[in-house]
Protein backbone atom coordinates (compact mmCIF):
# COMPACT_ATOMS: atom_id res chain seq x y z
CA UNK A 1 0.00 0.00 0.00
CA UNK A 2 1.35 3.17 -1.32
CA UNK A 3 0.73 6.53 0.68
CA UNK A 4 1.13 9.61 -1.65
CA UNK A 5 1.53 13.24 -1.45
CA UNK A 6 -0.02 14.79 -4.30
CA UNK A 7 0.01 18.61 -4.99
CA UNK A 8 -3.48 19.80 -6.73
CA UNK A 9 -4.79 23.14 -8.31
CA UNK A 10 -8.64 23.19 -9.07
CA UNK A 11 -11.20 25.39 -9.71
CA UNK A 12 -13.76 25.39 -7.22
CA UNK A 13 -16.80 27.11 -9.17
CA UNK A 14 -18.32 23.76 -10.41
CA UNK A 15 -17.99 21.74 -7.31
CA UNK A 16 -19.86 21.76 -3.89
CA UNK A 17 -16.81 21.64 -2.34
CA UNK A 18 -14.20 19.70 -1.46
CA UNK A 19 -15.33 17.19 0.79
CA UNK A 20 -16.87 13.59 -0.53
CA UNK A 21 -20.96 13.79 -0.99
CA UNK A 22 -23.27 11.36 -1.76
CA UNK A 23 -25.08 13.13 -4.78
CA UNK A 24 -23.00 16.50 -5.45
CA UNK A 25 -20.31 16.73 -7.49
CA UNK A 26 -17.32 17.50 -5.05
CA UNK A 27 -13.18 17.16 -5.39
CA UNK A 28 -12.62 14.77 -3.05
CA UNK A 29 -15.52 12.49 -5.02
CA UNK A 30 -14.00 12.97 -8.51
CA UNK A 31 -10.18 12.49 -7.37
CA UNK A 32 -11.02 9.11 -5.71
CA UNK A 33 -12.89 8.36 -8.52
CA UNK A 34 -10.48 8.61 -11.06
CA UNK A 35 -7.69 7.67 -8.95
CA UNK A 36 -9.56 3.94 -8.15
CA UNK A 37 -10.50 3.94 -11.79
CA UNK A 38 -6.47 4.39 -12.85
CA UNK A 39 -5.03 2.40 -10.07
CA UNK A 40 -7.30 -0.39 -10.12
CA UNK A 41 -7.71 -0.41 -6.28
CA UNK A 42 -11.45 -0.18 -5.23
CA UNK A 43 -10.07 0.84 -1.90
CA UNK A 44 -7.74 3.74 -2.79
CA UNK A 45 -8.78 7.04 -0.71
CA UNK A 46 -7.69 10.50 -0.49
CA UNK A 47 -7.82 13.02 2.10
CA UNK A 48 -7.43 16.59 1.63
CA UNK A 49 -4.94 18.98 4.26
CA UNK A 50 -7.93 21.32 3.65
CA UNK A 51 -11.57 21.01 3.10
CA UNK A 52 -12.55 24.13 1.18
CA UNK A 53 -15.73 25.32 0.66
CA UNK A 54 -18.14 25.17 -2.25
CA UNK A 55 -16.50 27.95 -4.90
CA UNK A 56 -13.14 28.08 -3.04
CA UNK A 57 -10.17 27.16 -5.50
CA UNK A 58 -6.62 26.05 -4.83
CA UNK A 59 -3.13 26.63 -6.52
CA UNK A 60 -2.01 23.53 -3.89
CA UNK A 61 -4.02 21.19 -1.85
CA UNK A 62 -2.11 18.92 -0.81
CA UNK A 63 -3.74 15.58 -0.91
CA UNK A 64 -2.97 12.17 0.95
CA UNK A 65 -3.50 9.35 -1.69
CA UNK A 66 -3.57 5.90 -0.52
CA UNK A 67 -3.67 3.11 -3.23
CA UNK A 68 -2.50 -0.70 -4.06
CA UNK A 69 -0.44 0.55 -7.20
CA UNK A 70 3.28 0.12 -8.78
CA UNK A 71 2.69 3.14 -11.16
CA UNK A 72 5.51 5.34 -10.88
CA UNK A 73 4.38 9.11 -9.77
CA UNK A 74 5.37 10.74 -12.98
CA UNK A 75 2.63 8.16 -14.79
CA UNK A 76 0.37 8.57 -12.01
CA UNK A 77 0.36 12.01 -12.71
CA UNK A 78 0.10 11.95 -15.97
CA UNK A 79 -2.64 9.12 -15.44
CA UNK A 80 -4.76 11.26 -12.85
CA UNK A 81 -4.25 14.89 -15.23
CA UNK A 82 -5.88 12.12 -18.24
CA UNK A 83 -9.09 11.05 -16.30
CA UNK A 84 -9.62 13.80 -14.97
CA UNK A 85 -11.65 16.71 -15.68
CA UNK A 86 -9.89 20.27 -16.87
CA UNK A 87 -10.85 21.97 -13.30
CA UNK A 88 -8.75 19.71 -11.27
CA UNK A 89 -5.38 19.25 -12.03
CA UNK A 90 -2.60 17.09 -10.32
CA UNK A 91 0.70 18.94 -9.90
CA UNK A 92 3.35 16.95 -8.46
CA UNK A 93 3.11 13.40 -6.55
CA UNK A 94 5.53 11.93 -4.29
CA UNK A 95 6.24 8.85 -2.33
CA UNK A 96 5.73 9.26 1.72
CA UNK A 97 6.66 7.40 4.99
CA UNK A 98 2.93 4.94 6.27
CA UNK A 99 2.45 8.08 8.97
CA UNK A 100 2.44 10.75 6.61
CA UNK A 101 -1.15 12.43 7.17
CA UNK A 102 -2.33 15.78 5.11
CA UNK A 103 -4.14 17.50 7.83
CA UNK A 104 -2.36 16.52 10.73
CA UNK A 105 1.15 16.59 9.32
CA UNK A 106 0.34 20.42 8.32
CA UNK A 107 2.63 23.45 9.61
CA UNK A 108 0.68 26.11 8.31
CA UNK A 109 -1.38 27.48 4.82
CA UNK A 110 -1.63 30.53 2.99
CA UNK A 111 -4.58 31.51 1.70
CA UNK A 112 -5.35 34.28 -1.10
CA UNK A 113 -8.25 36.74 -0.91
CA UNK A 114 -9.00 38.21 -4.04
CA UNK A 115 -11.69 41.31 -3.88
CA UNK A 116 -12.37 43.71 -7.18
CA UNK A 117 -12.58 47.20 -5.74
CA UNK A 118 -14.26 49.14 -8.57
CA UNK A 119 -17.87 50.77 -9.40
CA UNK A 120 -18.35 47.81 -12.32
CA UNK A 121 -17.67 44.02 -11.97
CA UNK A 122 -15.16 41.88 -13.95
CA UNK A 123 -16.13 39.62 -16.40
CA UNK A 124 -12.08 37.92 -16.43
CA UNK A 125 -12.24 37.53 -12.60
CA UNK A 126 -16.09 36.92 -11.83
CA UNK A 127 -15.53 33.07 -10.59
CA UNK A 128 -12.41 34.65 -8.44
CA UNK A 129 -13.06 37.30 -6.96
CA UNK A 130 -15.61 39.29 -4.20
CA UNK A 131 -17.21 42.80 -6.20
CA UNK A 132 -17.19 45.41 -3.97
CA UNK A 133 -18.42 48.42 -5.35
CA UNK A 134 -17.93 51.04 -3.08
CA UNK A 135 -13.89 52.33 -2.59
CA UNK A 136 -12.38 50.44 0.21
CA UNK A 137 -10.00 52.26 2.86
CA UNK A 138 -6.99 50.25 2.70
CA UNK A 139 -4.64 52.26 4.85
CA UNK A 140 -7.74 51.17 7.83
CA UNK A 141 -7.62 47.81 6.39
CA UNK A 142 -4.03 47.42 6.62
CA UNK A 143 -3.91 48.78 10.39
CA UNK A 144 -7.22 46.36 11.51
CA UNK A 145 -5.22 43.59 9.66
CA UNK A 146 -2.09 43.57 12.09
CA UNK A 147 -4.74 43.21 15.21
CA UNK A 148 -5.32 39.66 13.58
CA UNK A 149 -1.35 39.05 14.33
CA UNK A 150 -0.92 36.14 16.78
CA UNK A 151 -2.18 33.08 18.71
CA UNK A 152 -5.55 34.20 19.55
CA UNK A 153 -9.04 32.56 20.30
CA UNK A 154 -11.05 33.03 16.95
CA UNK A 155 -14.43 31.79 18.17
CA UNK A 156 -15.77 34.84 16.73
CA UNK A 157 -14.50 34.30 13.20
CA UNK A 158 -15.85 30.52 13.25
CA UNK A 159 -18.70 29.33 11.07
CA UNK A 160 -21.63 28.09 13.59
CA UNK A 161 -21.70 24.90 12.24
CA UNK A 162 -17.88 24.63 12.97
CA UNK A 163 -16.93 20.76 14.32
CA UNK A 164 -13.32 22.05 15.81
CA UNK A 165 -12.66 21.31 19.64
CA UNK A 166 -11.61 24.83 20.58
CA UNK A 167 -10.45 28.14 18.37
CA UNK A 168 -7.31 28.95 19.18
CA UNK A 169 -5.80 29.20 16.09
CA UNK A 170 -2.16 31.65 15.35
CA UNK A 171 -2.18 33.98 12.46
CA UNK A 172 1.26 34.59 10.91
CA UNK A 173 0.52 37.30 8.71
CA UNK A 174 -1.94 39.38 7.08
CA UNK A 175 -1.07 41.41 4.06
CA UNK A 176 -3.03 43.25 1.23
CA UNK A 177 -1.60 44.00 -2.08
CA UNK A 178 -2.79 46.77 -4.46
CA UNK A 179 -3.03 45.35 -8.25
CA UNK A 180 -3.92 47.17 -11.53
CA UNK A 181 -7.69 47.88 -12.30
CA UNK A 182 -9.56 47.74 -8.96
CA UNK A 183 -7.70 44.36 -7.64
CA UNK A 184 -6.76 43.53 -4.14
CA UNK A 185 -5.34 40.57 -2.64
CA UNK A 186 -5.56 39.77 0.74
CA UNK A 187 -2.86 37.23 1.54
CA UNK A 188 -3.48 35.46 4.97
CA UNK A 189 -0.70 32.78 6.73
CA UNK A 190 -1.36 31.16 9.60
CA UNK A 191 -0.75 27.43 11.28
CA UNK A 192 -4.59 26.31 10.89
CA UNK A 193 -7.59 28.33 10.47
CA UNK A 194 -11.11 27.37 11.47
CA UNK A 195 -14.13 26.72 9.14
CA UNK A 196 -14.20 29.98 7.26
CA UNK A 197 -12.43 31.69 9.20
CA UNK A 198 -10.36 33.63 6.13
CA UNK A 199 -13.87 34.67 4.79
CA UNK A 200 -14.89 36.11 8.06
CA UNK A 201 -11.74 37.80 8.44
CA UNK A 202 -11.79 38.99 4.98
CA UNK A 203 -15.88 40.21 5.79
CA UNK A 204 -14.72 41.72 8.79
CA UNK A 205 -11.93 43.91 7.22
CA UNK A 206 -14.26 45.36 3.93
CA UNK A 207 -16.90 46.26 7.37
CA UNK A 208 -13.49 48.57 8.41
CA UNK A 209 -12.67 49.59 4.60
CA UNK A 210 -16.43 50.50 4.54
CA UNK A 211 -16.05 52.63 7.47
CA UNK A 212 -18.52 50.10 9.40
CA UNK A 213 -16.08 49.19 11.89
CA UNK A 214 -13.09 51.45 13.45
CA UNK A 215 -9.86 49.27 13.02
CA UNK A 216 -9.37 48.90 17.01
CA UNK A 217 -12.89 47.02 17.04
CA UNK A 218 -10.89 44.32 15.97
CA UNK A 219 -9.84 43.34 19.45
CA UNK A 220 -13.19 43.81 20.76
CA UNK A 221 -14.50 41.29 17.95
CA UNK A 222 -11.78 38.64 19.04
CA UNK A 223 -12.53 38.92 23.11
CA UNK A 224 -16.28 38.68 22.33
CA UNK A 225 -15.36 35.18 21.14
CA UNK A 226 -19.09 35.19 19.80
CA UNK A 227 -19.75 34.70 15.63
CA UNK A 228 -22.24 37.95 15.90
CA UNK A 229 -19.41 40.21 16.58
CA UNK A 230 -17.42 39.80 13.83
CA UNK A 231 -18.35 40.70 10.16
CA UNK A 232 -20.28 39.23 7.30
CA UNK A 233 -18.50 35.50 5.95
CA UNK A 234 -16.93 36.52 2.24
CA UNK A 235 -18.37 35.18 -0.81
CA UNK A 236 -16.70 31.58 -1.28
CA UNK A 237 -15.32 32.63 -4.65
CA UNK A 238 -12.80 35.00 -3.85
CA UNK A 239 -10.84 32.41 -1.96
CA UNK A 240 -7.82 30.54 -2.94
CA UNK A 241 -5.94 28.03 -1.03
CA UNK A 242 -2.48 28.89 -2.35
CA UNK A 243 0.09 26.31 -0.14
CA UNK A 244 0.49 23.78 2.39
CA UNK A 245 3.64 23.68 4.35
CA UNK A 246 5.43 20.84 6.34
CA UNK B 1 -28.29 60.40 -32.30
CA UNK B 2 -25.50 59.63 -29.86
CA UNK B 3 -21.92 58.56 -30.53
CA UNK B 4 -20.97 56.84 -27.58
CA UNK B 5 -17.56 55.09 -26.27
CA UNK B 6 -17.64 51.79 -24.45
CA UNK B 7 -14.86 50.03 -22.86
CA UNK B 8 -15.98 46.81 -22.20
CA UNK B 9 -14.05 43.94 -20.86
CA UNK B 10 -15.29 39.75 -21.40
CA UNK B 11 -14.41 36.78 -21.41
CA UNK B 12 -14.64 35.16 -25.03
CA UNK B 13 -15.00 31.27 -23.58
CA UNK B 14 -18.16 30.92 -24.57
CA UNK B 15 -18.36 33.34 -27.49
CA UNK B 16 -17.87 33.02 -31.42
CA UNK B 17 -16.21 35.66 -31.15
CA UNK B 18 -16.90 39.73 -31.42
CA UNK B 19 -18.60 39.77 -34.67
CA UNK B 20 -21.55 39.34 -35.19
CA UNK B 21 -23.33 36.30 -36.71
CA UNK B 22 -26.84 34.93 -37.37
CA UNK B 23 -27.14 32.01 -35.28
CA UNK B 24 -24.13 31.85 -32.99
CA UNK B 25 -23.76 33.90 -29.78
CA UNK B 26 -21.28 36.72 -30.70
CA UNK B 27 -19.87 40.01 -28.36
CA UNK B 28 -21.46 42.20 -30.46
CA UNK B 29 -24.34 40.15 -31.34
CA UNK B 30 -25.33 40.30 -27.66
CA UNK B 31 -24.37 43.72 -27.00
CA UNK B 32 -26.21 45.32 -29.82
CA UNK B 33 -29.12 43.18 -28.31
CA UNK B 34 -29.08 44.57 -25.06
CA UNK B 35 -28.30 47.85 -25.95
CA UNK B 36 -31.63 48.10 -27.88
CA UNK B 37 -33.14 46.65 -25.18
CA UNK B 38 -32.31 49.30 -22.85
CA UNK B 39 -32.17 52.11 -25.33
CA UNK B 40 -35.38 51.18 -26.66
CA UNK B 41 -33.77 52.47 -30.21
CA UNK B 42 -34.53 49.16 -32.37
CA UNK B 43 -31.89 51.00 -34.50
CA UNK B 44 -29.24 51.45 -31.58
CA UNK B 45 -25.44 50.14 -33.59
CA UNK B 46 -22.57 48.42 -31.96
CA UNK B 47 -18.77 48.29 -33.95
CA UNK B 48 -15.61 47.05 -32.25
CA UNK B 49 -12.34 48.69 -32.09
CA UNK B 50 -10.78 45.26 -32.90
CA UNK B 51 -12.56 41.97 -34.19
CA UNK B 52 -11.76 39.56 -31.90
CA UNK B 53 -11.44 35.81 -32.72
CA UNK B 54 -13.76 32.93 -30.66
CA UNK B 55 -12.10 31.92 -27.28
CA UNK B 56 -10.04 35.57 -27.15
CA UNK B 57 -10.55 37.56 -24.27
CA UNK B 58 -10.78 41.42 -23.67
CA UNK B 59 -10.31 43.86 -20.63
CA UNK B 60 -9.75 47.21 -22.98
CA UNK B 61 -11.81 46.42 -26.00
CA UNK B 62 -13.34 49.83 -27.65
CA UNK B 63 -16.97 49.87 -28.69
CA UNK B 64 -18.46 52.55 -30.96
CA UNK B 65 -22.31 52.89 -29.84
CA UNK B 66 -24.73 54.76 -31.90
CA UNK B 67 -28.08 55.18 -29.94
CA UNK B 68 -31.29 57.38 -29.63
CA UNK B 69 -30.97 57.78 -26.18
CA UNK B 70 -31.78 60.55 -23.07
CA UNK B 71 -29.26 58.43 -20.54
CA UNK B 72 -26.82 59.68 -18.72
CA UNK B 73 -23.57 57.56 -19.06
CA UNK B 74 -23.95 56.41 -15.53
CA UNK B 75 -27.34 54.89 -16.12
CA UNK B 76 -26.03 53.39 -19.59
CA UNK B 77 -23.17 51.44 -18.00
CA UNK B 78 -25.16 50.43 -15.02
CA UNK B 79 -28.32 49.17 -17.49
CA UNK B 80 -26.20 47.34 -19.99
CA UNK B 81 -24.44 45.36 -17.22
CA UNK B 82 -27.80 44.78 -15.35
CA UNK B 83 -29.17 43.21 -18.61
CA UNK B 84 -25.54 41.35 -20.06
CA UNK B 85 -24.42 38.32 -19.21
CA UNK B 86 -21.54 38.02 -16.50
CA UNK B 87 -19.31 37.47 -18.72
CA UNK B 88 -19.28 40.93 -20.92
CA UNK B 89 -19.36 44.09 -18.43
CA UNK B 90 -19.11 47.24 -19.33
CA UNK B 91 -16.33 49.74 -17.69
CA UNK B 92 -16.93 53.11 -19.05
CA UNK B 93 -18.88 55.22 -21.26
CA UNK B 94 -18.52 58.43 -22.95
CA UNK B 95 -19.96 60.52 -25.38
CA UNK B 96 -17.88 61.23 -28.60
CA UNK B 97 -18.29 63.51 -31.25
CA UNK B 98 -20.22 62.66 -34.32
CA UNK B 99 -17.42 61.00 -36.51
CA UNK B 100 -15.84 58.96 -33.61
CA UNK B 101 -14.69 55.90 -35.62
CA UNK B 102 -13.38 53.26 -33.04
CA UNK B 103 -11.40 51.11 -35.71
CA UNK B 104 -10.35 54.07 -37.70
CA UNK B 105 -9.36 56.18 -35.16
CA UNK B 106 -7.39 54.10 -33.33
CA UNK B 107 -3.67 54.42 -32.91
CA UNK B 108 -2.15 51.70 -31.01
CA UNK B 109 -3.38 48.32 -29.69
CA UNK B 110 -1.64 46.25 -26.53
CA UNK B 111 -2.35 42.90 -26.58
CA UNK B 112 -1.07 39.86 -23.86
CA UNK B 113 -0.28 36.53 -24.49
CA UNK B 114 -0.32 33.96 -21.61
CA UNK B 115 1.58 30.65 -21.94
CA UNK B 116 1.53 27.78 -19.01
CA UNK B 117 5.49 26.61 -19.38
CA UNK B 118 5.41 23.81 -17.18
CA UNK B 119 4.54 19.54 -17.15
CA UNK B 120 1.09 19.96 -16.37
CA UNK B 121 -2.02 21.87 -17.18
CA UNK B 122 -3.22 24.61 -15.41
CA UNK B 123 -7.09 24.24 -13.99
CA UNK B 124 -7.55 28.14 -12.93
CA UNK B 125 -5.47 29.52 -16.40
CA UNK B 126 -7.49 26.67 -18.46
CA UNK B 127 -9.31 29.41 -20.60
CA UNK B 128 -6.98 31.78 -20.24
CA UNK B 129 -3.60 30.85 -21.60
CA UNK B 130 -1.66 27.93 -23.98
CA UNK B 131 -0.29 24.91 -21.72
CA UNK B 132 3.41 23.67 -23.54
CA UNK B 133 5.03 20.92 -21.42
CA UNK B 134 8.59 21.23 -22.62
CA UNK B 135 10.68 23.63 -21.56
CA UNK B 136 11.23 27.23 -23.81
CA UNK B 137 14.54 29.29 -24.42
CA UNK B 138 13.00 32.12 -23.38
CA UNK B 139 16.35 34.10 -23.97
CA UNK B 140 16.22 33.12 -27.35
CA UNK B 141 12.41 33.94 -28.10
CA UNK B 142 13.25 37.69 -26.42
CA UNK B 143 15.89 37.54 -29.25
CA UNK B 144 13.27 36.48 -32.05
CA UNK B 145 11.07 39.00 -30.26
CA UNK B 146 13.44 41.99 -31.25
CA UNK B 147 13.02 41.28 -35.29
CA UNK B 148 9.34 41.63 -35.32
CA UNK B 149 9.90 45.72 -33.90
CA UNK B 150 8.95 48.00 -37.24
CA UNK B 151 7.21 48.85 -39.77
CA UNK B 152 7.21 45.94 -41.63
CA UNK B 153 5.54 43.65 -44.25
CA UNK B 154 3.60 41.30 -42.19
CA UNK B 155 2.04 39.04 -45.06
CA UNK B 156 3.61 35.77 -43.27
CA UNK B 157 1.89 36.58 -40.75
CA UNK B 158 -1.84 37.02 -41.46
CA UNK B 159 -4.62 34.73 -41.78
CA UNK B 160 -5.24 33.00 -45.23
CA UNK B 161 -8.30 34.55 -45.34
CA UNK B 162 -7.44 37.78 -44.28
CA UNK B 163 -9.69 40.72 -46.40
CA UNK B 164 -6.96 43.22 -45.87
CA UNK B 165 -5.98 45.53 -48.69
CA UNK B 166 -1.85 45.12 -47.76
CA UNK B 167 -0.02 43.57 -44.98
CA UNK B 168 1.83 46.42 -43.91
CA UNK B 169 2.03 46.90 -39.88
CA UNK B 170 4.28 48.37 -37.21
CA UNK B 171 5.01 46.90 -34.04
CA UNK B 172 6.53 49.16 -31.42
CA UNK B 173 7.03 46.44 -29.13
CA UNK B 174 7.18 42.55 -27.99
CA UNK B 175 8.27 42.12 -24.26
CA UNK B 176 8.26 38.40 -22.53
CA UNK B 177 7.90 38.72 -18.70
CA UNK B 178 8.33 35.17 -16.64
CA UNK B 179 5.61 34.94 -13.73
CA UNK B 180 5.39 32.63 -11.08
CA UNK B 181 4.35 28.73 -11.72
CA UNK B 182 5.39 28.67 -15.36
CA UNK B 183 3.42 31.82 -16.41
CA UNK B 184 4.86 33.50 -19.73
CA UNK B 185 3.11 36.71 -20.64
CA UNK B 186 3.63 38.13 -24.14
CA UNK B 187 2.91 41.57 -24.47
CA UNK B 188 2.42 42.58 -28.17
CA UNK B 189 1.80 46.63 -28.88
CA UNK B 190 1.46 48.05 -32.21
CA UNK B 191 -0.65 50.47 -34.43
CA UNK B 192 -2.89 48.17 -36.24
CA UNK B 193 -3.09 44.65 -36.09
CA UNK B 194 -3.46 41.89 -39.40
CA UNK B 195 -6.18 39.60 -38.50
CA UNK B 196 -4.44 36.84 -36.20
CA UNK B 197 -0.97 38.46 -36.73
CA UNK B 198 -0.54 38.05 -32.99
CA UNK B 199 -1.28 34.44 -32.42
CA UNK B 200 0.98 33.81 -35.21
CA UNK B 201 3.72 35.54 -34.28
CA UNK B 202 4.02 33.97 -30.69
CA UNK B 203 3.45 30.53 -32.45
CA UNK B 204 6.55 31.18 -34.13
CA UNK B 205 8.68 32.62 -31.27
CA UNK B 206 7.46 29.42 -29.59
CA UNK B 207 8.77 27.12 -32.14
CA UNK B 208 11.97 29.57 -31.41
CA UNK B 209 11.54 28.49 -27.73
CA UNK B 210 11.27 24.95 -28.24
CA UNK B 211 14.72 25.49 -30.51
CA UNK B 212 12.65 24.45 -33.66
CA UNK B 213 13.91 27.66 -35.46
CA UNK B 214 16.37 30.50 -34.93
CA UNK B 215 16.08 33.68 -33.46
CA UNK B 216 17.90 35.42 -36.85
CA UNK B 217 15.21 33.40 -38.79
CA UNK B 218 12.57 36.09 -38.10
CA UNK B 219 14.05 37.89 -40.59
CA UNK B 220 13.34 35.53 -43.38
CA UNK B 221 10.01 34.53 -42.21
CA UNK B 222 9.30 37.96 -42.79
CA UNK B 223 10.99 38.12 -46.19
CA UNK B 224 8.92 35.48 -47.20
CA UNK B 225 5.75 37.22 -47.67
CA UNK B 226 3.97 33.61 -47.23
CA UNK B 227 1.97 32.22 -44.42
CA UNK B 228 3.81 28.60 -45.00
CA UNK B 229 7.12 30.10 -43.95
CA UNK B 230 5.54 31.23 -40.43
CA UNK B 231 5.03 28.71 -37.45
CA UNK B 232 1.55 27.60 -36.38
CA UNK B 233 -1.04 30.06 -34.99
CA UNK B 234 -1.38 30.08 -31.29
CA UNK B 235 -4.48 28.81 -29.62
CA UNK B 236 -6.98 31.43 -29.39
CA UNK B 237 -7.89 31.43 -25.79
CA UNK B 238 -4.36 32.61 -24.85
CA UNK B 239 -5.25 35.66 -26.23
CA UNK B 240 -6.34 38.89 -24.72
CA UNK B 241 -6.94 42.96 -25.84
CA UNK B 242 -5.86 44.78 -22.75
CA UNK B 243 -6.37 48.27 -24.05
CA UNK B 244 -6.64 50.88 -27.55
CA UNK B 245 -5.21 53.38 -27.65
CA UNK B 246 -6.74 56.70 -29.52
Amino acid sequence: MRNLKLIIEYEGTNYSGWQAQKTLPTVQGTLVQVARRLTRDENASVAGASRTDAGVHALGQVVGLKADTDMSCQDLIKGLNFFLPDDIVVKEAIDMPPDFDPRRGSKGKIYLYRIVNRNHPSALLRNFSWNIFNPLDLGAMREAATHFIGEKDFSSFMAADSDANHAVREVTSVEIFEKEDGLLEIEVRGTAFLRHMVRIMVGTLVAVGKGKRRPADIHGIIDARSREAAGMTAPAQGLCLVRVEY
